[in-house]
């Protein structure tokens, strides 16, 4: 035996996370035994409510522990106005720059046909029942400025084009081969404003 | 609000663990959504396990889930010698290097009168008390080959060398100004194998 297995157990845990290796998981099983007690049932509980109180908006498909979710019910927000993006960070992104008052649509990926990714496997289809539901006029693309992302834009906007809704793409303010996720408030807000019709 | 409350509550406990920023908390935790939910019930429950279930051996301060330790209560072991180390995680470095069968003491620190810490603060009375009622004839100081590690185990000599018990201090195999918790285990066997009297 090296160490007790309570702590190894923990250390196992800690290990299935990304990024930690056994000599980081030691370090921070040992530091939960210096934790208060208090602490250490709170996390323990957000780890469960975490993981059981949290699921997918039905209609925008953002992370939620209400559904729909807190934007996709808020009266006060721009329903004329949907921004599709790849992942659910991105909302968070978008979000923290506080320029934008519309609605969010969630793709849950991008397509890529060199990973055999085509648009039955993002959250397309959802997509067009709002449009046909909402009143939408203008649908911004914010998909990542990327391949995949690009061809993602490109083929939302084909889709919706004979609709009449407007279609705008999000400016190339973001580095390019970049993640959105990881932009600056600044650096998202220009993108958003310098958006143009595809 | 950027992210829904269960999620946000679990980035504060990951945030509250060394070494982990934002970012990577917010990473964490969003790893978390993505884990199957017995893996995650584990982890939750591992967290409160190993603070609830592990204590310090009564005997030689060593963490266990069982009071006297493994070690302490390993009949196979070799009685007659106490390896006297600074740290509970020393103690796992030398038992992986599996060389050495004695016991163990553990003083959960070192004296550093810079630092304002004295005898009285380190687990030496109890160390004492172990040479009156064991049948102890050798003290392996091994804590620290650091200026407070040295120190104690002066100190320890000192003491000792009144009742006649052999004291000898790990060699300096180890990097003078290391850590022996992070030694490799042939560092280790050496200068367990080079120890000389005080
Ligand atoms: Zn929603
Ligand atoms: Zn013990």
């Amino acid at each position: 035996m090296h160490y007790p297995e309570p702590i190894s157990k923990l250390i196992d845990s800690f290990m299935k996370l990304p990024g930690i290796g056994p000599k980081t998981a030691a370090r921070l099983a040992f530091h939960v035994l210096t934790m208060k007690e208090d602490a250490v049932l709170t996390f323990s509980k957000a780890l469960v409510d975490a993981k059981r109180n949290l699921g997918y908006c039905s209609k925008c498909g953002h992370i939620t522990d209400i559904d729909p979710c807190h934007i996709c019910s808020d009266k006060s927000r721009d329903g004329s106005m949907i921004c599709v993006v790849q992942d659910t960070k991105d909302v968070i992104a978008l979000e923290k720059m506080r320029d934008y008052n519309g609605l969010y649509h969630v793709l849950h990926g991008a397509i890529s046909p060199m990973d055999g990714i085509g648009p039955e496997d993002i959250n397309v289809s959802s997509l067009l029942v709002r449009l046909q539901d909402e009143t939408v006029q203008e649908l911004i693309l914010a998909t990542n400025p990327t391949i995949e992302g690009e061809a993602t834009a490109m083929y939302i906007s084909r889709l919706v084009k004979p609709s009449g809704i407007r279609t705008t793409r999000i400016a190339h303010g973001l580095p390019v081969g970049g993640d959105l996720e990881y932009a600056d408030e600044v650096t998202l807000s220009r993108a958003l404003e310098g958006r143009r019709e595809l």
